[in-house]
């Protein structure tokens, strides 16, 4: 086996097909040791004998996204893998249609995400497909049924092998599109809402980037309970379609303090808060929670800040992580969550409950993947900066379709730009580090501004007092004159 | 009006009629001063000016249990009210015939339950009775209605006057005893198993003090849900009852480990775990924890130790207290949750519906209230001890019935051994007060406990090694033997 590599962008399969025999003209960029191999999934094929390869095998390729170290949206290469993978007892061989892109691949692209083996690797946690061979011992499963698929990693690939446990049958209605958008955010909104935060009728939920792939799939599970309010952060721009995908409160966060406008609309607090974002947004979440109120920490959001890991906002994030005492959650009657479906892949019998439970809502018409964008594989690092920069408006995923002429061409012109932009990018990150630097000063800055905030309120404040001592002066002046006015009177008598 | 301050198990009602024109022969003890009210439900009559009260308001008496001061079981002492208590708009009045004895009045009377008003002050936080008047506005319930009641505070006594939602009206089939018995433990079980334990079938939980009112109300709230797994903590003695109850597996907890005995059952872990003991059991807890388990603290009963706030109990359970971070539960997949009854007084709709669910399954035969003894008013400080020493299996109950002539003959002949009991108790306590000065001492010797027992595993593991060393070396002699024999077969031939 091999994983020859190449910029993305510039190689497709039939490209691959022609250069079988010979070695590519551009040599990979070889920041991958080419014999490594990429993942588990492609380690079978490494454990099959030379000797015993079939003709076949041998010309068996396949195109594979490859983290080839931490950092920018170019550390994941576009590779061709050589050698048909070989199948163990239980296991199934799925050529992919469909991979959807999360946050946590996001994270790992930085090296943030403890889950993903060391590079080079393929990333990818979901992705859906048609079963192309089945392994000994196999009986659910046979070749050419339309599967979804769930795995710790290695999916961002035209072909994938994984335990049969790890697929699941798509209902005959559902697209490969929608698929590969459905497991790792519709199990995610799932588990929290229904597991942990016991969601029952007339309860209200705070859903934070509610224009994200959990976002839109905690809203529609939301819809499936009577009478629940959602308030849902996102930027203005977003409104409009998450309000008709079921947000009750849209609330710019950009522009408006979320804690003052839900307390504006529900001043008791909220029942149940699915908190991404990590940091001082849990302390914030924290207390807008009312008696047996749940608040469900996701992931550290904050913590990702431009191309590479940034380890201001990676330490900032930490130091202001939330941390309680169990006496004060007795005394509050609440319950803090937290939840990563990246940490649950042994858990094989929950996940297949929870999308057991989430197919039959999307057969009933309850939920239905929202999909932003499709990108190629060659346009992964497009792909992952729309997702980065909260461009899109639901899922972003990844089509294994090879891209056509007409469009390469333009890749091309795009390319061209490219260059240009990735100065522009880089001049970007050097502000943003100064920036940074800086990072304590605006702190303080911030701290300022409350504290200017706070004298605000406190003028306000006395200037209320004064009114006041000023109305109860006049009061008491009246009081004085119909005194002397009564005495008047009586001396009038 | 005013409270008559005696000592508890030397005055009833009759006497106290007696003594209604003319001051009781023994005069009062004063730790209270007789004319401020006890606790907020006699305040009302206190309102009623004295001129307009008809003859029968003035004569109106109730006998109360009043905590005069924090400390021991002597602080809690029998006193008469006199005058009718005036309801508002929205409340009625009971006559109360059972009172429960709930853990968070033993924290009260060391001054360890910041929900309990200062004394002097009536405790209790549930009783059953007979409405006896319905105040303006009471449209639900009406006089002779048998009703179960929970409040905040002061409901030991056999007058209380309370607003109408804390007020249920009990179901025919259920007797006096076991509506006092009900709402504190079961509201407790239920809110904590399904709203933040979302119990499930063929789920496994763990419940500390399985013998005590929350544990049995927990171990048969378990039963309702099929195929759920119950470890319960209880002392040898108490474990055919429980295991009568519902609970799977006793463990004795004063012999054994009950962090081993789970895990060697339930090696995985645990779904629940329900903590009242606080201190170091949470950590315990916390870590029995299989992935989406959930741990939920409600109380720190290993503050309470001895008769009186003992300051060593309680610093400990602080310094050990639980504290957790969100990335530390996301990384988890876990949940930790806060309970307690007492905070939830305003929470009426939430109290309401855990009570409807409970009453219907009360109904059905589902739970029932074991009544472990009934004491008189009088007898208090010995229901107090009872349940503090743990020496229950089930409630504690206190009735208002007055003791009969024959009874208070044998708490006479008791109250004289009584004075050797206070000599051995203060015996006991300076025994235990001397231990708890050596109390770091213990921690060291129980430090080295363990110690010693890591050495004596370390000692295992090695004698283990030394064991496969010799296997392997005589596996290598033989190997050797082989194949010199096989040499010297080579050379024969």
């Amino acid at each position: 086996m091999s994983g020859e590599d190449a910029p993305a962008q510039q190689q497709n399969a039939e490209e691959q097909k022609n250069q079988e025999t010979k070695k590519p003209a551009e040599e990979p960029k070889a920041e991958t040791k080419p014999d490594s191999p990429p993942d588990s999934a492609a380690t079978e094929a490494a454990a099959t004998p030379a000797a015993e390869k079939a003709p076949e095998e041998e010309t068996f390729t396949y195109r594979s996204l490859v983290l080839t170290g931490y950092g920018g949206y170019d550390k994941v290469k576009l590779q061709v893998k050589k050698g048909k993978p070989a199948l163990k007892a239980g296991e199934v061989m799925v050529r992919v249609k469909v991979c959807g892109l999360n946050f946590a691949d996001l994270l790992a692209r930085q090296g943030l995400y403890d889950r993903l083996p060391s590079p080079p690797v393929t990333p990818g946690m979901e992705c859906s497909g048609i079963i192309e061979a089945v392994g000994e011992e196999v009986t659910d499963r046979k070749v050419g049924d339309r599967v979804l698929v769930l795995n710790r990693c290695g999916l961002w690939q035209e072909v994938v092998v994984v335990p049969t446990t790890h697929t699941f049958i798509m209902p005959a209605a559902m697209s490969f599109e929608e698929a590969a958008a459905l497991p790792v955010n519709y199990i995610t909104a799932y588990m929290m809402l229904f597991d942990f935060g016991h969601l029952r009728p007339n309860q209200s939920v705070l859903i934070h980037m509610a224009a994200g792939g959990v976002g839109i799939a905690a809203t529609q599970m939301c819809r499936t309970v009577a009478d629940v309010t959602v308030f849902g952060t996102a930027s203005a721009s977003k409104h409009e379609v998450i309000t008709e995908g079921g947000v009750t409160h849209a609330i710019d966060y950009r522009t408006k303090d979320y804690v003052e406008e839900v307390r504006k609309i529900s001043p008791k607090g909220l029942d149940i808060v699915l908190d991404p974002l990590g940091g001082s947004d849990t302390h914030k979440g924290y207390n807008l929670l009312k008696p047996m109120g749940k608040l469900i920490s996701y992931g550290a959001a904050n913590m990702l800040s431009g191309q590479k890991k940034n380890l201001i906002a990676v330490a900032k994030t930490w130091y202001h992580q939330f941390s309680v005492h169990s006496l004060s959650l007795i005394q509050g009657n609440r319950s803090v969550c937290g939840f990563h479906l990246g940490y649950l892949d042994t858990e094989t019998e929950l996940i297949a409950q929870a999308m057991d439970t989430i197919l039959g809502l999307y057969c009933r018409g309850k939920v239905k993947p929202r999909i932003d964008s499709t990108f190629h594989l060659e346009q992964v690092g497009d792909a992952m900066r729309k997702m980065q920069e909260r461009n899109n408006i639901g899922k972003i995923i990844l089509t294994t379709e090879p891209m056509k002429e007409e469009e390469k061409k333009e890749e091309a012109k795009k390319e061209e730009k490219k260059d240009d932009k990735k100065k522009d990018d880089k001049k970007k990150d050097d502000k943003k580090k100064e920036e940074k630097k800086d990072g304590k000063k605006e702190e303080k800055k911030e701290e300022k501004k409350e504290e200017k905030k706070e004298e605000k309120k406190e003028e306000k404040k006395e200037e209320k007092k004064e009114e006041k001592k000023e109305e109860k002066k006049e009061e008491k002046k009246e009081e004085k004159k119909e005194e002397k006015k009564e005495e008047v009177k009586k001396a009038e008598n």
